[in-house]
């Protein structure tokens, strides 16, 4: 079973979610094929249990059992990689109790390993997208939230509580600052997520501060985005450039801080946003170089752009197990 | 024409705003007759202007004209009491260039004056409502923005310029804070005004921060007002409980500074939220009694609810007007 | 009495300090003789008295008792014109109880009036120096705090608690911010006095932050002042240059304050820092003109430097009790 | 070789400060002897070199060759365990040129191994102190600035780029804060280094704002210490109060971003206010137990006291040592 040698292997990837399973066959390059997104929204455990099972047994049909290396599966919240999701408070209900490894090594016959979806997101870039041939590496999602994960020395930082890189979204940024959805202040996540950032448009919406971010709510209020910030900016809108300044400030901050904390070669970005990136990537990575401490001074940390959102919980799950498997093999 | 000895008098009030325009008959103490609230939205000032003389001429059909003691006129922006409006950007076309005083007193044969809208409000308060018997005086309505009213020695606060003690609302309570629509920064008008603590609300709405007031926008997101934030306290909510302390603690600030600028006996407030009063007037009173300087210390700058909110504008424009005739009279 | 008519006329001045008692003779044009300044610190007022009657004595006896108009006090503290000082804390003990207008009236038989020293400050400027010719004005001290007096239409600021525009050095410019020694958070005076200025250099100090600051203080402990923090920005010191930055800011925003309270022509500043004017007038003035509201919107409102802070306290008490003098004057 | 079976076995510590070096002997247990602290400020590493290689001889002569199992060094900067300091810019000129485990692995003939001065005060924790028996803990120390170690597993984190778990003192706790050292603003040694808190506490002082702190600089200006503050909460003074509040706060905010940061089990805290951590570590432990996320939630993250802040360089040397002898070893 070793890896290299396993030429015409494939792997199983799930990535649940509050909202969405999503499935896909990975080969060994990261090459993901059918790949299939369900809304799982209010679905029990069981539920998507049986969808992922029906899902492999239709991938086994098609692909062979005896090309199957191994299983990943990436999730929310507090995930123990040889047992599955320790904790995940009322998004997936039934998930925290079930023996999601055992019980799909026993279905499979292959090894499976449980990730944390940002995590995964992480590993996928370091494996199979921006981040490949470093050893230390931190990526951050932007999105509803900051999801993160850290690598270090080529593996997901692992931590006996579970929550090792996984938390940074909560780091404390601004002490003083605003109430988080977590009942702290300050945290990364109330700076620079995608919803901090739309909440900030909103509270000049709602004071009627006269900005291009007023006139297209009132044009529709549904429609308030981070793209609604990069038009503003672009528009030469003084709030939005404003709005725009402090999320490159806060998000360089929390890079620093990720920096400071990891000491990775290089940062990943994912999330909404990054469509947007040329508006504020520069701004953030002059941020990064003027205040990093690294070691030589010359040495640029880069912050790069994920190549791999699409199916960065797959892969990263895929990622994850195939460490163990490579660990397992005799070395060739 | 003696104020004191005239019994039968009767005068007008004028409140023209950037949406209605109020009218009514006034009489010597303060009772309104007649009253009237006239859509007026994009009109010009001349349309304003017809309707404001059909009123005269009902009135004085009515009443008799032998009644009649003076008009006044209240309006948004700086007003030159003895001209008209001459600063109102965009709201009501055509009142900037307008002779108002001259014009209406040829009209009616009376004397006439103007007022800025938050001096007549504090006018009104001090003349007929919560502020009687006191000489110096400050008022302050929390609406849309705060408009503001200065009264030293009995008498709203004139100053060449025109602007003083209106433009309150646009002191700085907090340098590096939230850009007001002025295009400062740290404004009154960004802290304590309805919207700025609506503005508050949706941002922790659109951040997703579990509380009764993301509850409540779900329901209906239309519905987002101060009430919303009253029921949030009382509910235990810990957001809410969060931005009325931050409301409270931002408008102790304001009045304590405007009490370091003016040295005022009595504050006034008006406004919307001020229905909810007993959810923050007390906490309010406490950190002026903590913290506005005054002499002897003992004393306390009371921070009243006012009295005359519905007919500020017509009361505080008549008030004005009062006060040139009792100044022409001769002393009896 | 007429003042204009009174060709040889000549005035006396008291600045009483918490620390120096000031005299000085002054003619109807403003010019100041025979100055004296006097260390009083720890003296009771029985004491600073018998100088004063000793004093007025010598000019008495040097310039004759005829052409004598007037004298004026201006001391700390909250001063009522008629009667003297009411409230001024432990710096000058016996002085409250005092009816030093009387009592002064009674041995000199001329006009006596008495004032706040910012209000004295300001109304100096106002007649004999920087801000001639205008009606309202704003003055303001920058010392070991803040002092402020306002003159509107010509007058001193005058209400029935003593404290008009003599307290603006605790306006809340930034809420939430640092503690006042007045207890409250955010003053101005813990902004952009000389002492707050000095305090943020001496928290660099402590630091240990790489500065010119933390040169000079290793170099002299006793000699960290505002001369040291514009030298560092002269030298291109990063502290320094951020600290100039935040003090041009706070008393932008202290000023564009000053203005939506008071609505003057003209600020006036004062104070040791104002030598140094050159670094940060410009950049203070840039803040004003941008952010101040005024009519019509061109207008400049001019940051004027003081002219007459050498006797700022003796000459705005004398203009006090010009003013007496001319009201009483038959109009000529 | 294995190191449980060595009993009679003995190790050199050596901890390379910028103004002092440090020297012991210490037992597989923990044990310090024959500790030495040499004043070494201005140094050449050379002379530094030349002491540690006299101080090895005394204990070789003394302790006999046969029983020395490693030795272990410890200095600020980016350490690269198999070299030496790799970047140390100024406090020890020549160190960063030297190969120090080369040539002391020569010398000595014993495994050496080198390490952050932090990550040595984490690790010496870890296996000597009060974080025994934990394989995921945090150190800080809180002193001039705020040292940092991370261990994971059992083992200090260790990056390619050396910085990994040693520059915590720079995580951005408060954007938009005060600038650091090293340039950026806001940095967690801003805030809760000792430093930090005497600046503000200078600050205060400056100001001339009345308290215990402002007593005690008068009595004598350099013993303005933290101790200087606890007495003042003590003694019920407000600024007193109010710094301590903030420094909870801060100190708080920093740890729990250290927790979401690498999650560890405990956190350990060393430094000269751990003197006085009754009148702090309550008010941390209780932030912490609010703010941090853990699993289960009713886990208790415990802050414990240094336990060998001492000899923490020394210890934290030859801990990292040991580990390399003991990974070399035959499983026994």
């Amino acid at each position: 079973m070793n890896e290299r040698a396993s030429t015409a292997g494939w792997w199983l990837g799930f990535d649940i979610g509050g909202t969405r399973t999503k499935t896909g066959v990975v080969s060994d390059d990261g090459t993901v094929g059918h790949a299939r997104a369900e809304e799982t929204t209010h679905e029990t455990f069981e539920l998507v249990w049986e969808r992922m099972l029906a899902y492999a047994d239709q991938a086994i049909a098609r692909d062979g059992r005896e090309g199957l290396r191994g299983a990943g599966v990436a999730a929310p919240g507090l995930v123990d990689p040889g047992f599955g999701v320790r904790n995940l408070p009322g998004k997936v209900p039934g998930i925290e109790d079930f023996p999601l490894r055992e019980r799909l090594e026993q279905y499979l016959g292959v090894p499976v390993r449980c990730i944390n979806d940002g995590a995964a997101a992480t590993l996928a870039e370091w494996r199979f997208g921006a981040a490949r041939g470093y050893e230390d590496v931190v990526g951050l999602t932007i999105g509803t939230g900051i999801g993160s994960g850290a690598i270090i020395g080529g593996r997901a930082l692992a931590t006996r509580n579970l929550a090792g890189g996984v938390s940074f979204g909560h780091a404390t940024i601004r002490t003083g600052g605003r109430t988080c959805l977590c009942g702290n202040v300050g945290c990364a996540e109330t700076l620079v997520s995608a919803n901090a950032v739309v909440g900030r448009m909103r509270d000049y919406v709602a004071r009627k501060v006269p900005s291009t971010i007023t006139d297209a709510y009132e044009r529709d209020p549904g429609r308030i985005t981070f793209q609604t910030l990069v038009e503003g900016v672009d528009a030469g809108d003084d709030v939005a450039d404003e709005i725009m300044r402090h999320f490159c400030r806060d998000l360089g901050a929390t890079i620093v801080t990720a920096i400071h904390a990891y000491d990775p070669e290089v940062v990943v970005l994912a999330g909404g946003p990054m469509a947007q990136a040329d508006h504020f990537l520069p701004q953030v990575q002059a941020y990064v170089d003027r205040y990093a401490f690294r070691y030589p001074k010359e040495r640029i940390i880069p912050i790069l752009r994920a190549e791999r959102s699409d199916h960065a919980g797959v892969l990263g799950a895929v990622a994850r197990v195939m460490q163990t498997v490579a660990d397992a093999s005799p070395v060739s």
